[in-house]
């Protein structure tokens, strides 16, 4: 046996050195279970008349869109939470991939920590851009107005100690992650999409960005298969009991106001533990010469009279200004900042505090 | 050291399992030794005036636009030579993906084959649709047309024996990949983000489906690095050399012709294989009653003018009808069919005979 156990040893440490760690540096290779991506949600429009069958071209030809895209990885061994990542206005996907400075993003981060991943494209976006309506793209020039409402800095200068590399690569790279709608907006389409995703892969952790936050508080109320929500920044789509709306707050990009909707509805969002993270250079003056900047002042507010509201409700949502933990200079995109593992950590031991992961 | 063996070997088989097969069934787990994403090539255009810094929103607002997007996975101890996937027309990515009926596509059959794999969104197209060029998106139903072009059979039938599940589901999913263009189709655009991919990653082989051929022949033209190409179904774009120009072909959609070039360019394509692959149900004869398909009887023909005009001039072409193989029931999308690792297999061992791999 122990001459087996010789001979054995030097294929086992061969099959280690070659099937785990290769020609890798560090870190050690990701074990990847299975991968793949699919399509969920969506409906079907038809044109007029019907189809002949062996006349092709004929009437009645049907378009399936406004379905969501999806691409998954589940890794060996894997956590029984999976963590379905949604992006924000003018995004796609790709907001969790690789960092614009080219290091690891949320997606690789949390496979690495044994997480199955869902990236998801919202319908009329990015991959899933096949929309059941006709549009139009204008192509008009916007980056630098951008550059300020995700806070890098005030155009051309990066904030003094923003997270964000100063290689003009790096902004090469975050202007060219921005995409167009192909489709209206529309809130039902997306979280309709969404939900279905939800219904498919059942109890997961919703992670959110901007515009994405507020339509997932509405997947919240719509799908209980959403046992925890990580908000970065949601600054639209705040839901209050009818009876509690705060009054609209005015700011230089207009007012800007909340929903009411049904108790019971509202309810949802107090069954869950729910965090948002807001990253830094946030004022809380009004800022009338820098609309995008300011628009962040009101959108804090209106987040923090919320998470009251989720909490007088018997909720657990906690709202966490990076800065008062000492994590510097985040934008609008903390996942993918320079210190996005330290805020992956926060991300990790907030997941492991409500026992999710 | 015969009982320090001992001891260490169940670590070992415990290290292996866990790292090397964890939970996962089989096939194993595939170790991944890095993945990302990122943009490539495009161009920048500005609006009018100049943009004042602390002025947000002010003129000269800019537009970066007209990129690749690349998504790329480096597997453990990977093969020397990359694999870059260009889908085709109407498609993006995806194509290379989980199959419609939920199977692994060529991404990952290759990434198992130790080979890095790098997917390419064509310049307004999917993750690249940030077009610098404004446009509209008619959302005109044509999915049937699309059902006899891409050969999966006569709608509403599938043909009899095709390598295309009959779950509806697959055809839900099948059709959800399509993605409009996002602007103007434009091979030069088009042609120079791929070779700045192929200037960024260095030698690598490029596999390419459909529309993507002929772009693939022009990017062969272009950047040395092109080491190889293996093409699933050119139907455009093939070039002669000057004087050597086949008569167009009629068909039922239209003459097909082909484009001459400088002998001293053409001569880039006598300097590396090539193989193309085409699948079953293909006529021989015209058919004027079903135009989607006997725009493939030309197309085929056109491809095997080409073959014999690179090999006649030196070169290393071959086509491969599948069903002279025995691969029967083939569609437009070999790499995605029912049969697709068989058809993974045939490239597999194209790349060995020519020591790519």
């Amino acid at each position: 046996m122990t001459r087996l156990l010789q001979r054995l040893l030097p294929a086992l440490l061969a099959g280690v050195a070659s099937a785990c760690f290769g020609a890798a540096p560090a870190p050690a290779p990701i074990a990847l279970q299975a991968q793949g991506s699919f399509a969920v949600g969506g409906s079907v429009v038809q044109g007029p008349g019907t189809d002949e069958p062996g006349k092709p071209g004929a009437a009645g030809q049907t378009l399936h869109g406004d379905h969501a895209r999806v691409v998954f990885q589940i890794p060996a061994n894997p956590r029984a939470l999976p963590l379905v990542m949604w992006h924000g206005y003018g995004e796609f996907m790709k907001t969790w991939e690789t960092t614009p400075d080219g290091r690891e993003g949320f997606q690789t981060i949390f496979l690495r920590r044994r997480f199955p991943v869902y990236l998801v494209d919202q319908p009329r976006r990015g991959g899933a851009d096949r929309s059941t309506l006709a549009t139009r793209i204008s192509a008009e020039p916007d980056e630098q107005r951008w550059f300020n409402v995700f806070r890098l800095g005030v155009w051309p200068r990066l904030y003094p100690g923003v997270q964000f590399s100063d290689d003009p690569e790096a902004l090469n790279q975050f202007f060219r992650q921005m995409v167009p709608d192909t489709g209206p907006l529309d809130t039902d389409v997306a979280v309709s999409a969404v939900s279905a995703l939800f219904d498919r892969i059942g109890p997961a952790v919703l992670v959110t960005h901007s515009h994405s936050g507020g339509m997932g508080w509405e997947t919240v109320m719509r799908n209980p298969n959403v046992r925890a929500v990580v908000a970065y920044e949601p600054g639209s789509g705040f839901v209050f009991p009818e009876g509690e709306l705060p009054a609209a707050m005015p700011s230089a990009t207009g007012p800007l106001s909340a929903t009411a909707v049904p108790l019971d509805r509202f309810q949802a969002l107090t069954r869950i533990p729910i965090v948002l993270y807001y990253g830094d250079n946030i004022p809380t003056s009004p800022q009338p010469d820098n609309p995008g900047l300011d628009n962040w002042r009101v959108r804090l507010a209106m987040a923090r009279l919320w998470v009251d509201a989720v909490n007088r409700h018997g909720g657990d949502a906690r709202l966490v200004a990076l800065p008062e933990l000492g994590l510097r200079g985040n934008t609008h995109f903390p996942f993918a900042d320079l210190n996005n593992v330290e805020v992956a950590n926060l991300v990790s031991a907030f997941l492991a505090e409500k026992r999710l992961d």
